[in-house]
């Protein structure tokens, strides 16, 4: 996807405001007032709120699913390959933690076509992990546990750090990445 | 809390209503449908919605809150203090996971006091296990990682553990906790 500048604003605008209150109850009106411009040149952009959540949830699917891709196709070990994995979680977080809480909170408001590509894209995007342990625990670098609970453990906690992280800005990025790492592969044992 | 029979029939079909449609989209007529009586009925036992809301949430909160006092005060180890407190989150998602999506889903929709003593119990909650991992990392059981990173590491994964068990229900309850303390604990490297 192509997107100019005030596209971007106003992404970024409305990725906030349904943060705030929810997308449901946010108007384009709410929008445009937000941006400080009249509701009719929004309209000269975007055509409705839906294009608007589709582009932030869109976006930020791909860039999910082309990195693990690339980290699945890789020819790294599989330590490495989730080390790999919590770095992008780490770095989308830190640069667009509201287009992550849309995407979490709002997916269910996409319809048709839009609905259909983002559950395919989340359902690959676990199949393409579940890969990268199934062949660590084929090679001996992962223990021999139900995959299943595996893949639970380290994506539920993965895919809701934007929440706490919010509130923990005092940790350095860096920290965080070490001791995730530390946690969800070698445990606190 | 001292419930009645119909009581608690209420709140487990309400809480089914406001896991499936969302607390806010339920009316107390839909309930009252749900059971098969007369609304007028159903005000004989509840007063509102808001009160159903408050008996399903405070009541869980307040037997995670019994529980983990206990076991924080218990003089067992601190990995069997983290074994234990892992079960009650087990045990609490197979019994109530509608309960448990309603806590989680729509706390905010609590008023007043209810809203601050259940905010109170959630942080107390947060604080007990931060005395469990502290006194851990103390006795050199727990390595000495970011306290922060390995709370909401641990907390993240059991708190939405009924959203994923709920759609996983084939693995079986000791077999999931087997693997549940193995990769919180010891990792899965």
């Amino acid at each position: 996807m192509k997107i100019t500048d005030r596209k971007t604003e106003i992404i970024n605008v409305a990725a906030k405001l349904f943060k705030e209150k929810g997308y449901s109850a946010v108007t384009m009106r709410d929008i445009a007032q937000a941006m400080d411009i009249k509701a009719a040149s929004l309209y000269n952009h975007i055509k409705s709120k839906q294009e608007i959540l589709v582009l932030i949830i869109i976006e930020i699917a791909e860039e999910f699913t082309s990195v693990i891709d690339e980290i699945l196709a890789s020819d790294e070990t599989t330590i490495q390959k989730i080390e790999r994995v919590i770095q992008l979680h780490i770095d989308i977080t830190l640069r667009n933690s509201e287009a992550l809480a849309c995407l979490n909170n709002d997916w269910m408001h996409l319809t048709d076509d839009d609905l259909i590509y983002f559950i395919k894209m989340r359902e690959d995007y676990e199949e393409s992990f579940r890969k990268i342990i199934k062949s660590g625990i084929a090679n001996g670098e992962i223990k021999n546990l139900n995959i299943e609970v595996i893949i639970f453990s380290t994506l539920s906690t993965l895919r809701t750090l934007y929440i706490w992280y919010g509130k923990k800005k005092t940790i350095k990025p860096e920290i965080l990445k070490a001791n995730m790492i530390q946690v969800l592969l070698n445990g606190i044992v």
